[in-house]
């Protein structure tokens, strides 16, 4: 595996194989996925999720298909590996595309017992359709546990490839930063930012790179309406602001590599803090180390969770609590486990969060750096690599 | 209404009634409603759907309420008007926000019977919880179909604010037919054609103009791969092509106005068009001319497919059809009805349509132009306005 190429298919006939063993008191004659980070996790398929259904479909002999509208065929053809492509004419067609799938599922011989992710494609772009267990008369058996829990444990190659996605949010941010100034507004910096970005990374990852849904995915930036009050609102609403000296940001960047997401966000100020900022921002500083040090295989997320609330109320600032510590994050940019006093997982060795916990002062601003940190046999590896200080994070104005 | 501010309040008050009389003969004590779009249609209100649940919840003797994540408590209470917003401190928190949505259907007076979109928040982003049923413990009334219903009839409002996001999608083609060059990537064709629209939108449409997801939201433009023998395929997926003299191309656009959108596709040649390019691209404009001829209200969405299809059997032209005629558009850029052999509803003035039935030839290329039409109370109108002739849509070679 190289970040240029993506995750080989050694590694995605392993994670199949760990599902069926994670499925196998069940006893399923076959495996059926709708959702579209599911069939990209097992098989690397990647399309737009739509109205017209697409299912991955594998049976107990170990048949892979691929279950697509018929103008589909050619592509999924030219660029994936599967044994079957089955198709159907269009949506919703003259026959329902859920009944020619329960003829494919009866020709690969999977009947009686089905595993699926849901019980039939669900509502997008308004689809509608008959379950699954309706047409192919079969009992499902629940598939999505079994899908989170192998997707929360990244192997080597996707810690690496969220690696990759931390260097590009990085870059991005420092762009932002760099075209952050009073007058100007968020979009300007974030387009600017994110063109650039973009452009940069796709330079470096080369022609072997693809799979994007769009001719413009790549690397972004910009703050989604959080500045100056509006940055107390964990999650703001971008309304095209300008920048203005005395302004508190909150950033947040994306830049998937293969699909795999790294989070990096930086509280910053608009000119020089002022005392009360200096002391809400290093309160935000203290409770993201309090979750470095109390991250790593054995303790559970709440116990990280709670440790974080502890700093809080120990230093008499839950007033300016509102969001737990973080979250998973991979092939999608939130994931569970979650990092929260009512998530009992134990942490393990390959697991990926985010850590962001973060200090809102109503009428303010809010205070929240994220990191992206891998877990490891004896403790964590941050993964995002940007400089977390104040004078760093000060805007000339 | 201006497109400047988007849909009134009267307007939004008028779709909740007509909901309840859609439902009334199901006697519901309350309406549930967790879909982001259906929300965004009833209230108005846009929020980030994560594994956070956010619902809309109205009771029959008319109580508003918004349930969100405490978190965002500050900004529902400043940017809406709901006579209640209730919250959960955290997902999934000691208490699951599904049982504290109970209590809140609870306070409000709604039990026994519930109508709602769906049983329970959907499985975004690893989010799990129990069913609204098992919580609530009413019988649950679906509440999509309604909806969808609903959605489908667009009011004069809705029609201006499609029409103005046929005028970005317009002004972001021109940019990109600009910026597309042999030699030229098309990310860099992309990137700079979806910047300088965006940036031009936001300036145009002004301070009052808001509500948008991300900082960098506006208008895109670009090819999602598209380009020379991948445009044949309807749905290909970006490689960060270089455009080359002989290329077929198949562009995209988008530029949501309060969340409305407009479809504008073209097919384009790099350098001049060959004879058999011609011939293709000749058939696709008189399969649209057919489309925009057959639609009208009291026809059935699958008359007007059928018209298409007649014309590419009497050409005998089968062989190079790939996709139903076209799909309704408005708060999502694809939704039901759709102009599909298998959807028989019956088409009323207001109904808003992409028409965009495409020429797909193995090797070569895709031919596809799409225009929005808002159908009136005699036939269509319109609503995308860009050349459609093969001279305005040769590249310079």
């Amino acid at each position: 595996m190289s970040v240029a190429t993506g995750i080989g298919t050694d590694e995605l006939a392993g994670r199949r194989e760990r599902l069926w063993a994670l499925v196998a008191d069940r006893a399923p004659t076959g495996l059926v996925v709708f959702d579209q980070s599911y069939v990209q996790y097992l098989t690397r398929f990647s399309f737009l999720a739509t109205e017209r259904p697409v299912a991955y479909v594998e049976s107990e002999a170990g048949e892979t298909a691929a279950f697509v509208p018929e103008f589909e065929v050619a592509r999924v053809e030219a660029e994936t590996t599967f044994d079957r492509v089955a198709s159907y004419p269009e949506y919703p067609g003259e026959e329902h595309p859920m009944r020619i799938l329960a003829g494919v599922l009866a020709e690969m011989g999977i009947a009686g017992t089905i595993a699926a992710d849901q019980d039939g494609y669900p509502g997008i772009l308004g689809y509608a359709g008959p379950a699954l267990s309706e047409v192919s008369e079969a009992a499902i058996v629940p598939l999505a546990p079994a899908l989170e829990s192998l997707m929360a444990r990244k192997s080597h190659a996707e810690v690496e490839l969220v690696r990759e996605s931390a260097r590009w949010c990085g870059h991005a941010h420092r762009l932002l930063q760099e075209h952050t100034r009073p007058g100007v507004t968020e979009a300007q910096a974030g387009l600017r930012a994110g063109c650039e970005a973009t452009l940069a990374m796709l330079d470096a990852l080369g022609p072997g790179y693809d799979g994007q849904l769009s001719s413009t995915d790549g690397a972004s930036a910009g703050y989604r309406g959080q500045i100056g009050e509006r940055s107390a609102w964990a999650h703001a609403i971008s309304h095209n602001i300008e920048f203005r000296p005395g302004d508190v940001l909150v950033s947040e960047t994306s830049a998937p590599v293969w699909g795999y997401n790294a989070e990096l966000e930086r509280a910053m100020i608009v000119g020089a803090p002022t005392d009360e900022m200096r002391r809400h921002f290093e309160h935000m500083r203290a409770a993201q180390q309090v979750a470095f040090a109390a991250l790593r295989p054995g303790v559970t997320c709440a116990a990280v969770d709670r440790a974080v609330l502890s700093y809080f109320s120990g230093q008499d600032i839950l007033g300016t609590w509102s969001q737990h510590t973080g979250h998973a994050i991979g092939l999608r940019n939130h994931e569970a486990p979650f990092l929260d006093v009512g998530d009992e997982t134990v942490i393990e060795p390959g697991m990926v969060f985010t850590i962001e916990p973060g200090v809102y002062v109503a009428g303010l601003g809010g205070f929240r750096h994220s990191d992206t940190v891998a877990v490891t046999p004896d403790g964590i590896e941050v993964l995002t690599d940007y400089p977390s200080d104040i004078e760093s994070l000060t805007i000339p104005a």
